[in-house]
Formats: C-alpha cells, sequence, structure tokens
C-alpha cells in the first residue's frame, strides 16, 4: 500500500501571475508548497498525525495535499480561500477546503461549518476545528489557495 | 514506484449535505468509502487484480480510486453515476464512470456502452462488463457517488 | 514517503471517441500512456530527472503525470494542449501544461511563456524550454491531450 501520511501543515496566500494557472503558481510558491508536486486527495486526517508549522520536504516530492482554490480575472475582485481540520478524540480527522468570491471571513465562516458537518455527520465529537485562510484582491490575474498538505 | 494495486471494490451510493462537498463527502461515506484519502486515477484495472466485495483500508489511507461523481441543488431532480469495469482475458482491464442528471438505467447504459468501446479501441476480446451504479433523487443538495477503489 | 520520480517523458496526441471519455482515452493511447493509472500532479520536474524517448511502465501503474487536455465536440474545430518544461541549472524543474480552442503554434507560445514565466517567478535562470504539443481538428467527439509522464 502507499505509505499513510503521519504531519501536516495548513497553508493559504494569495498571488498574482500572468496566466491562470502561473497565479495559481505563484500562490502554491507564496504559501511555502509551491516546489512539489501536489497530489490531491479528499479529505482525511490519518490517525495520530501531528501539524507542524512548517514541512521540510524535498523539492518535486509527491504531496498528498487536500486544497481549495479559485483564480479570477476581474480586476478588483476579492477572492478567498481556506481549509479547515475537523478533530475529534483519538481518531482520524476530517478535512474540508472551500474557495469563492467572497471576503476572508466568510471563507472561514463557511469551511469551519463544513467541518463541524463532517464530523456530525459521522457521529465524532469536535474537540477542536483549525482554519487557515487567505483573501486576495486581484490586480489583473489573481489566485487564492489554502491547502493541508500531508506528509512524512 | 508506487506499488500497483491487486484489489479492487466497486461502490455507489447517492446522499445529501448541508454543502456541496458536505453531499458529496455523505455519499463517500454511504458508499462505504468516506473515511480514506481518495487519489483520483483515471483508469485501468490492474492485472491480476481481483475484485473483493469489501475492502478493509485503514482510515487516512492513501486509495487510488476512479470515481464519477455529480452534485446538484435542485430539489426533485434525479442525478446518476456509474462505474464500469470491462475484463478481458488475462491481462489487464478498463475503467469507465459516468455521472448525469438522469435515471439509473440510462447511466448504465451509458457507462456499460463506454468500458465496451475501451476494450474494442484496444483490440481486447470483451470478457464481462461489471457496473455499479445509483440513482439519487435530490432534496435539497443532492450527489449520487460512483467508484472503482484499488487496494493491495 | 512517496517514491520522487526520477525519469520524465513528453507525450502529445489528439483523437476521437464515441463519448467525451472514450476520446480522452483515446487520445491517452494514441500519446502512449493510455494503460496506466495516471495520478494527476502539479507540477515540478525533480531535480536531476532524466527525460527518455519512451517510458516502458507496466499496464495498471500508478504513474504522476502533469497534463492538460481538451475535448470538444464541434466538427471542424481545431483544439490544441501542449506541455512545457522549463530546465535552470541542475536543480528541478517547472512542468506548465495549456489546452485550449487554438491552433497549435499558439498552445506552444503560451505554455512556453508559462514555463518561462514560472522560472522568472522562482529567480532561476532559463537554461532550456523543451516543448510538446498536438493539434487535433474535431470530426465528432475529439480530445488533444499533452502530458509529461514522470516515472522510476
Amino acid at each position: 500500500m502507499l505509505p499513510t501520511p503521519v504531519k501536516y501543515t495548513m497553508v493559504a496566500a494569495g498571488a498574482e501571475g500572468p496566466t491562470r494557472l502561473n497565479a495559481f503558481d505563484a500562490a502554491l510558491l507564496a504559501s511555502g508548497i509551491g516546489n512539489l508536486n501536489l497530489l490531491r486527495v479528499s479529505s482525511i486526517l490519518p490517525p495520530g498525525a501531528e501539524i507542524v508549522d512548517k514541512l521540510e520536504i524535498p523539492a518535486g516530492s509527491l504531496t498528498p495535499t487536500a486544497y481549495g482554490s479559485i483564480t479570477s480575472e476581474t480586476p478588483g475582485e476579492y477572492i478567498s480561500a481556506a481549509v479547515a481540520v475537523g478533530l475529534s478524540h483519538d481518531t482520524f480527522g476530517v478535512i474540508m477546503e472551500f474557495s469563492g468570491r467572497c471576503r476572508e471571513n466568510e471563507a472561514r465562516e463557511r469551511v469551519s461549518f463544513m467541518a463541524e458537518q463532517a464530523l456530525i455527520m459521522r457521529g465524532m465529537p469536535i474537540k477542536q476545528i483549525l482554519v487557515r485562510s487567505t483573501e486576495h484582491q486581484v490586480k489583473q490575474i489573481g489566485c487564492a489557495f489554502a491547502a493541508v498538505a500531508l506528509w512524512y
């Protein structure tokens, strides 16, 4: 089987770029996970996984990551992205992601709600909800990105 | 290299949730693979892979999965998702997925056709087509989900 | 951790199919990586990775791949897909992908520009930009696909 991650970090950032994909790439860089190969996952925090401030991951590594992102080409528009980790007691957690054309506060509220609901749906007591978010006001082509990167 | 899966299971379910992502999460749970980290793949059944009724996979595991899903916020609407495995003789198989705003029968017919065509395109004799499907009538926010999960 | 790829190949092809997903599948087959389980990644060339003309990968293998694709059901329309690898000196590289309703030349120019910008954004000198591209004129349902497949 593929090894199950044992650590995670939460990141979020916004950035501009000359194309949509470059803006996404710039937001990844700004968030600190721009030189990795993100493997998108949906979206469970493995049991016992520990949060760290910063993951030391070699460039090019295959990095399981849950993320939300939004790109906009509307100058002046606010875009936001947020991720939430919902923790219960002594077991796995849930990860939820949100992105939209809204301010950061709304993104935080919505992603927190989603993580709470995901725990409730599983009948798991809510111990803690962690949120990481960003907002970005678009200049030309902007991207807001939030992620939970999983590692070993 | 990454280890190649040797087992698979076919699942499908529909569910409601308070947001689109929660509905998707609920459909995963209802289908029995809700506490995993799905890694989406396109879409070959490895040679010799054996079908099992239920995979015993630890929570949070990175689980290669081919899937189709559709979410709707139109009350009363029927949505369906289906997966098909196309088997030939003594070799790898093909996996196709379908989702749409239709009844289950149509989803089954279309995904079967797709798997047949994928085998024909490869010049592989058709030994068997396995299909798993679901339909869901939306109450508020619903999701139909069908998957082939690969495992070890 | 998941093993980091050490080789890569660049491929591109267009094809027709009886459904959108079959057209995508046909384009993968035409490009030479149709019998694999593609794991989509974003998008860094690991340090020291070597280019090869053709990867010998067993059917069904989990294959980390950066790709762009576009499917069209408009007969006569030109669609194109392209990937670029941006190489710097003695370190990792960047991978960019593009697809659109345009001719191949435009796709090549755009993806080259994106790879250059991705290097510039990182403050990395541009040593070489490699591009692989395809265009396809749609008959009924067509797909253009370009990829950088990573392997071991």
